[in-house]
């Protein structure tokens, strides 16, 4: 028995067989031919049917996707296919055929030089040349003929993600988010990989999944055979290899079960514990899960993957099948949220230098959208009055300014009264304002005396606050919550608001660490909302916590100079 | 008389004789002739003749930009000549001429077509566009054989902006950076646009450039007519057309003279008022106006414009030159800040998907380009024990952790012992960081712990704070200080800091404005530096100012709810 050890990243354990995912190997060409012995109009139609069938594969890794994990991570699907129809990159490839380079060679060739091009640039732009790869593959996998059903010999590709046999143990270099997506939470029963952290995309999405994962084990990992007997055990972050019998009886009984009553800290002090939800399917799982309502409901599902934005019925509908699976609860729907990395092909967004400190969330909601937004709030007003409606809430995201607020306030009075001059059932919910500008930090208290509520976004917040881009690996050292200039804001937003009627929250992927909960109840947060997998972890750990203990916590916290001693504080 | 009302840019007054600049105007093609007709290869070479003309003309304005203004604002005519040399737009051109188009309306066509792509975009790449339209003008004045010495009637361009007859009021639409930059501060008396903002590259051009500006006038100012007699105000922000003997006169005994001694409030509290300084160009203007020292002394114009960073003596010459010409005062020069916007050819700094979000300031200094850092603290260190050199003070950019700080210090011991070492003169000099990042205003308690100083820069705080992309239009109304939240953070700095030994200044443009010198003082700054044709205003504002009645005024602005509120309280 050795035990590796890594950031644990789904709270859940796991047992299975390891499995090595070597994307980069596998895909052997064969020999280059003389071009004089090509013949390129029957190579151009071998590349037609490739493309035909990668984008068949990608249409159906899309809706699995979109069904397992939610039409958000789905999305990266789309650009896969955006890449098979580039016109460049096709063209280039055809005009290689026809130079007399057989359809796999070209391929490969011009694919190459494409993810080269894109490995050049950095961060989130490095990224692509993942996809690029993964399209490449498709493609190359067609041509070779290597189906979904090949052969996964020692280091070499899996075919098919999504097609693992039952109790593997995925090992992986990283994986890319689409990788992540295709798994099958029923076969998979870990992942470890070499490189990530726990609030990449992959992980978020394998937390949705709700698959045990451990990121960032490094080098040791590599040392891992295929065919290990392996124990993933994403709450303390361990891989185990040969595992004894008395941690696999631990790990089998370890991933917490549902947790469906509220929770109070040792000395009473009740912390509502719910689910972030980005598409229907979570909806059940979060219930199941035993969270507290939902935190956070992202609405983005509804307008993603279609030609035209939702209806107001189809919204209504949406808003109110979530009310009816928490009838006794609050749920938190945030208005659209685009912009920045959040892009909606038919609203023909702003193409910016610096999307993330760009038009998003409520600005356009504001301004180029404010059609769109009007229409939500009817959807949302008119669920306000439904049966269960009272427990609506309704939630602006990226405020920075009142007169935001009070602009959203006053659509909302306006819609009301467009409603009651039609007869049509509505009623006002809760309003809040998400708090993930420094601004609205900086402002808690004025938003706290005119709102009733707000949440901590802590993934922007804590991209603003250090000013680093939360998808640039170059800048990845900056994006920790636990950097103490983070902490103190969060510190600001709850402190200003504890004077007044409004609860505070927060829904950002801190929230769901229970390493972290004693500091986030210390802070002085009301609620967590997080991915419902993480749940009755936390509402375990909110069960042993003395508040008066984790407000000590949180004040030597706030005084520690470095992310480095809030992490040694927290350990300790 | 009659008078229109702007935003008052730079605080001088100037009379003179208006002349539209319309680029758009007085380029008019011949008409087209049947392809047969062209001689495609004559063609080719008027081509190529005319783009040696325009790289001339680029690299004459670059070089008369870089003298009078500043190396870093003469890099604008760098992107002019990248145009010029753009591979596609050159053999799109090229490829059309063959096919029979005469030269220049070849170039017009494939212009067109680049600068309507670039126009789709939105902020800053929109802006390109303007760049485009410049590098296609001066293709088209030399096809065309319009020279810079073409006579300019009504309504038509101008040909050449550094060649305006003396007593010019240059009115526009809104000015390039790059028109700003030609312009001659000996014959143009005023600048008065329609569009645009105090805080926009041109007007700040303008300012170091010491000429009277009014921005945005909107659409009364497109109603008066060439050859108009003019004042532009820049101190109260008005333009008045047919102006009587009175106002001339007042005009002409406004420019503030120099203020060399140094001020303190009614009450006698002491406020340093300092220069910014970006080219050794402008460091006599800065003792001229009076300024006690440099406030920010960027080293930026040292890396521009080369094929290699400056060695160690260069640095050390031009730092001593500036402590050379302020022997009494404090001279704070910020180490390389490059990153964001600021590119430097030669470094291969990466392209990021939000680039002021990214790898920026002193991230770029403790990392890759950790041997161009060691450098310049050799360099400093070395001036520091120059004579003179005890009024030297290091600044560290876009300090975010108090790591960076701790790294920076520990690389000025280490080139210290270094030097010892070698037996080479050094002094370790007074050591600051910016505060620019929300994260350093929260943690501005402990940085003024263990720095001598710190110097809020405005322009990325607020960035930072609002979450808004300062050089994009479409967030414009974020991009202000006054909003609430940027002054809590300046708050916050400024009180953090007080009970401290370390003094706390303010290098952004809002440093420079005196209509707020008095909110600035009542926020607690002990320094605050600007463009030198600014000083002798604020100086006499300071002497002004009780300060008292300034720590009431900030109060009441911390409370305001927004920046409107605050604007009325400074305007009432």
């Amino acid at each position: 028995m050795r035990t590796l050890t890594g950031v644990g990243s789904t709270p859940l354990s796991g047992v299975g067989t390891a499995r090595w995912y070597r994307p980069e190997a596998g895909l052997t060409l064969p020999d280059r031919p003389d071009p004089s012995a090509v013949d390129a109009v029957a190579e151009l139609a071998r590349f037609a049917d490739a493309r035909d069938a990668a984008r068949e594969a990608i249409r159906d890794a899309r809706d699995r996707a979109a069904e397992r994990v939610g039409e958000e991570e789905a999305a990266v699907f789309e650009a896969h296919e955006q890449f098979l129809d580039d016109p460049e990159l096709v063209d280039d490839i055809k005009a290689a055929i026809e130079d007399g380079t057989p359809a796999e060679h070209a391929v490969h060739d011009r694919f190459a030089a494409a993810i080269d091009q894109f490995e050049a640039l950095d961060g989130q732009m490095a990224e692509r040349a993942d996809d690029l790869r993964d399209v490449r593959d498709r493609l190359l996998r067609a041509l070779l003929n290597i189906g979904t059903d090949a052969e996964a010999d020692d280091g070499a590709a899996l075919a098919d993600l999504g097609d693992l046999p039952a109790g593997t143990v995925l090992l992986a270099e990283r994986l890319t988010p689409s990788d992540t997506a295709e798994l099958d939470p029923d076969a998979v029963a870990g992942i470890a990989t070499v490189a990530g952290g726990r609030t990449a995309h992959a992980a978020i999405i394998a937390r949705s999944l709700s698959i045990p994962a451990v990121v960032g084990v490094g080098e040791p990992l590599r040392e891992v055979e295929e065919g290990a007997d392996l124990l993933v055990d994403g709450t303390d972050g361990r891989v185990v290899v040969d595992p004894d019998a008395e941690s696999r009886a631990a790990a089998a009984t370890d991933a917490a079960p549902p947790v469906t009553e509220r929770v109070a800290t040792a000395d009473g002090r009740p912390i509502e514990v719910a689910a972030n939800v980005g598409s229907e399917a979570e909806i059940a799982p979060a219930a199941e899960r035993g969270a507290d309502g939902i935190g956070l409901f992202r609405t983005e599902f509804l307008f993603y993957d279609r030609e035209a934005p939702p209806s107001e019925e189809e919204q209504y509908e949406a808003v109110t099948a979530a009310l009816s699976a928490f009838p006794e609860d609050r749920v938190v729907v945030r208005t659209l949220d685009i912009g920045g990395d959040k892009q909606v092909s038919y609203l023909d967004l702003p193409d910016e230098s610096n999307p993330f400190l760009g038009r998003r969330g409520i600005r356009l909601s504001l301004d180029e959208h404010r059609d769109l937004f009007e229409t939500q709030l009817r959807a949302l007003l008119r669920a306000a009055a439904s049966e269960g409606g009272e427990g609506l809430a309704v939630m602006f995201p990226l405020v920075s300014r009142l007169e935001e607020v009070d602009a959203a306030a006053e659509a909302v009075e306006s819609v009301a009264a467009e409603l009651a001059a039609e007869g049509v059932d509505h009623a006002v919910p809760e309003l809040g304002a998400m708090v993930e500008t420094p601004a609205a930090a900086f402002l808690a208290d004025r938003l706290a005396d005119r709102l009733d509520f707000l949440s901590v976004g802590t993934n922007d917040l804590t991209q603003y606050v250090m000013a680093a881009d939360r998808e640039n690996d170059g800048v990845a050292a900056y994006h920790d919550p636990l950097h103490p200039a983070v902490l103190r804001a969060i510190d600001r937003t709850a402190s200003a608001a504890a004077g007044t009627d409004a609860w505070v929250g927060m829904c950002g992927e801190m929230a769901g660490d229970p390493a972290l909960t004693e500091l986030l109840v210390g802070l002085g947060l009301d609620e967590l909302s997080m991915s419902a997998v993480t749940v009755p972890a936390v509402k375990n750990r909110v069960r042993e916590i003395d508040s008066a203990a984790a407000r000590d916590l949180a004040e030597e916290a706030l005084a520690c100079e470095t992310r480095a001693k809030v992490r040694e504080l927290l350990d300790g």
